[in-house]
């Protein structure tokens, strides 16, 4: 089974919302999408503009009349809330939600979230089995509710293949490589005049070396690198 | 000093566009706004309408005509991309990225977006120190680019309360200190005859760039290589 929980979206008032946050999902792998009671009716066309392909592409979205009737077959629904509630429920960031539902991959489960203004109501949360707050700016806490959408979707895909390494698209040059050239520029320089002190040349020597090791060169630059000495220094 | 990297958004078409991204920033204590030649010009009303009061109670905008320009008192720059370069630049994932630009919380930092459509150009790429793609879906890959500015400026935030940074105990020239040395090797090298055809130096130009960028030389370094260059060129 894949991992795939439904993204439920309560009362939501514009279709552009609707619409971004189908885009959102579908970035992300998701595409079980649910709309309970949206205020503008459906199908949308602000939706489908806005959703840059993705409502076309995915399952139709599914229209229910109450939250109770939208999650009736998930087994384990989160909702996403700004304020606090006064109900006994734990509180999860967006990065542990994730993986909450991940270790629930073999069940049915969803993410339910609020209209745009006024978010969830306290029975939409109670019918829910935890809580999920996203951490912001108290000082400008207002998220649009496709951006809340975007960051589940993004955590639950990242939380897929949690330990992706750091990539480098590129393997740095042997170091004999490296030091070849190196050799062959301190010739240069020295002929050059460069090292004007021979109590300094060991410590410039050094920092020269450690401005290229830095680098991380790669064959190819290795090899340009010469060509910018040849072309500079000439065959003297 | 608070750890509020730029984010620079490089000819953007968009003015909604402009305003998500400030709301999403803001959302994460982001506000240090800089804009590269916006197609509809600033300001903009769409931007105010859809920041939902960001751009209003962040610093204002800033306004340049190139990437160069915008970055030009950075340290050091992260490039968003959905697409393989060809060049050689370490790539990170969001998450990864944060945890880069938090270990450099003593530097200013920044975080470049292109365009709608098309992406940063690889000029643009080319003068950012390392890149950033963020894992999506490759059936739809098409991300809004609000929401790739939202994930940073999230990760940024999570990654502020994240673990005791890594310490580097040095710090990159700022841009325009490296440009100037690679204006002047680019003259040195046109004289010596290094660019054999001119339909290659545009891509050459950009591989020495990519060395370059990828040492993080620190100014002290920059001045070495001056003094190189002077040695090995001479004053012809």
């Amino acid at each position: 089974m894949i991992f795939n929980p439904s993204i439920i979206l309560v009362r939501p008032q514009m279709g552009e919302n609707i619409g971004a946050a189908a885009r959102a999902m579908l970035n992300f792998g998701l595409d079980d999408l649910r709309i309970v009671a949206p205020r503008d009716g459906w199908p949308s066309q602000q939706a489908i503009d806005m959703s840059a392909g993705a409502l076309d592409s995915m399952p139709p979205a599914r229209i229910f009349a109450t939250l109770a009737e939208a999650v009736a077959d998930l087994h384990y629904v989160m909702a996403t809330t700004a304020r606090p509630r006064d109900m006994v429920k734990a509180v999860y960031t967006p990065a542990a939600a994730a993986a909450e539902l991940k270790t629930r991959a073999e069940q049915k489960t969803g993410i339910v979230f609020g209209p745009e203004r006024s978010g969830l109501e306290n029975d939409d949360v109670a019918l829910c089995h935890a809580v999920i707050t996203v951490p912001v700016n108290p000082d400008f806490s207002s998220i649009n509710i496709a951006s809340t959408v975007l960051l589940m979707a993004y955590e639950c895909f990242a939380g897929r293949n949690a330990t992706a390494p750091l990539q480098k698209n590129f393997e740095p040059a042997p170091q004999e490589t490296l030091e070849e050239m190196l050799v062959r520029l301190e010739g240069e320089l020295q002929k050059a005049g460069f090292f004007r002190s021979p109590d300094q040349k060991p410590t410039m020597l050094r920092n020269i070396r450690a401005m290229f090791t830095r680098a991380d060169l790669t064959e190819q630059e290795v090899r340009t690198f010469q060509g910018m000495l040849t072309a500079l220094a000439g065959k003297k």
